[in-house]
């Protein structure tokens, strides 16, 4: 019989910035509900840039999709369901699903992954720090193995300002990870 | 070495009735497929209240798309392909994927979770009361530490005629679970 | 205490088919971008049918939505983000979420399972054959029990001429598994 070795679950931390830089015709905003405010129907596909926590690195993208769930006017924001995957060039991809409330951070479930993401599972903290072009993501992961320096460099605290190196917005070789998601 | 302990593979069945109470203006139904027949290409997107299987608790909603997929006339009815959540206010999220037939029960995939269901697999069976209008939901999750009482109540048998408490109809205090999913 | 047992690591592979063979209306392309070009905002919900990797059953159907992500010039091709399942009758359902690019092979995450796939963890590699109408895949899987052997012939390597044994295509009881996906 093949060895059988439990699953390990240990927890990663794993840090990464969302940057819309208005250069990707994202998001797509589909107002299929056909009302004039943010309705059940409007369907909102979108792809950013994604940075390691350390901004020091462009690792890739985001892709996927919102579905426009319901509008919360004493939040003066939207509830969606967010359905999407986080790109990390030939290190392979992180699946989520969950919910995204334009006015406070949620917590969205990691559904699984590739390459050494393979088997990944946990949970993922949204942060938003400005609707909808800056966002800061805590992954804690379990099920796969120890993740590689270059994508756990010391976060930069979130705040307004945050920008990443010119190098890595550059997408430098020595800024970027291997076969960064373009 | 931090230690490694094995995930749990205990089962903890939980049961939840989904109830379109026609006051969310949903489902959205988007005939995109331009047909008058039900056909691919058509989406619903949706969002029902969900309450304890004993129906004393609101608990809160369900959010997400079900895509037609195809109609089965000599069901009289459909297949979707549905992905969506189960939110349990305070509590965290359930995601789901898999088969909705309009027709018969189905089971769908537990393919991840928030909070207290951080790292549940397993998966949910699917039993339709009264389409598109109220449904049972039979979970079987892993992965998971013991769910809460309030949430475990002895579920009432299905029927047409069941419906939540006035108390939890009401959202009163003591008839929700804390900060229930709007 | 319930006895706790970890789930098996071991990873078995499973060969599959899609094709597309005219008959279901799939895929409903749907422009909502409103450009000429592919574009972020397109949306292809689809189903195929599936056959075993020896081609000697039809097994089932796939079903879900690929999001047209962008366009890729330098490749004449295209990036969706890719959410479906696939099929096997009586035998339950794999749901799948990642990157299919119309160029390359690559590999999307195993979200979750039913029936005999209940609990599946992994990846899934998908080897275009044909664009859009010939797939082969290899899925890696984890977490579940030895699979059937009808499962397990083997599969005949991918290439443009490969056809369904005349009995599967024609669905001829010892040419399917048990109440096969329709």
């Amino acid at each position: 019989a093949e060895p059988v070795t439990p699953k390990p679950t240990k927890v990663q931390e794993l840090h990464v910035y969302e940057l819309n830089e208005r250069d990707r015709s994202s998001p797509a905003v589909l107002k299929l509900s056909q009302k004039p405010v943010n309705s059940l129907g409007d369907l909102v596909p979108f792809t950013n840039k994604l940075y390691s926590g350390d901004l020091q690195k462009r690792v890739g993208i985001t892709a996927g999709l919102c579905l426009l769930i319901q509008h919360v006017p004493e939040k003066k924001g939207d509830r969606y369901e967010a359905i999407y995957s986080f790109y990390f060039g030939d290190y392979g991809h992180l699946a989520v699903q969950g919910p995204y409330l334009t006015y406070e951070d949620t917590y969205l479930a990691v559904t699984g992954g590739s390459g050494i993401f393979e088997g990944a599972y946990g949970q993922v903290k949204l942060h938003q720090i400005i609707f909808p072009m800056k966002l800061f993501y805590t992954f804690y992961l379990k099920g796969i193995p120890d993740l590689p320096a270059e994508l756990l460099g010391n976060p930069v605290p979130p705040s307004p300002a945050v920008e990443p190196s010119a190098a890595a917005k550059a997408t430098e070789p020595h800024a970027t990870i291997p076969n960064f998601t373009k």
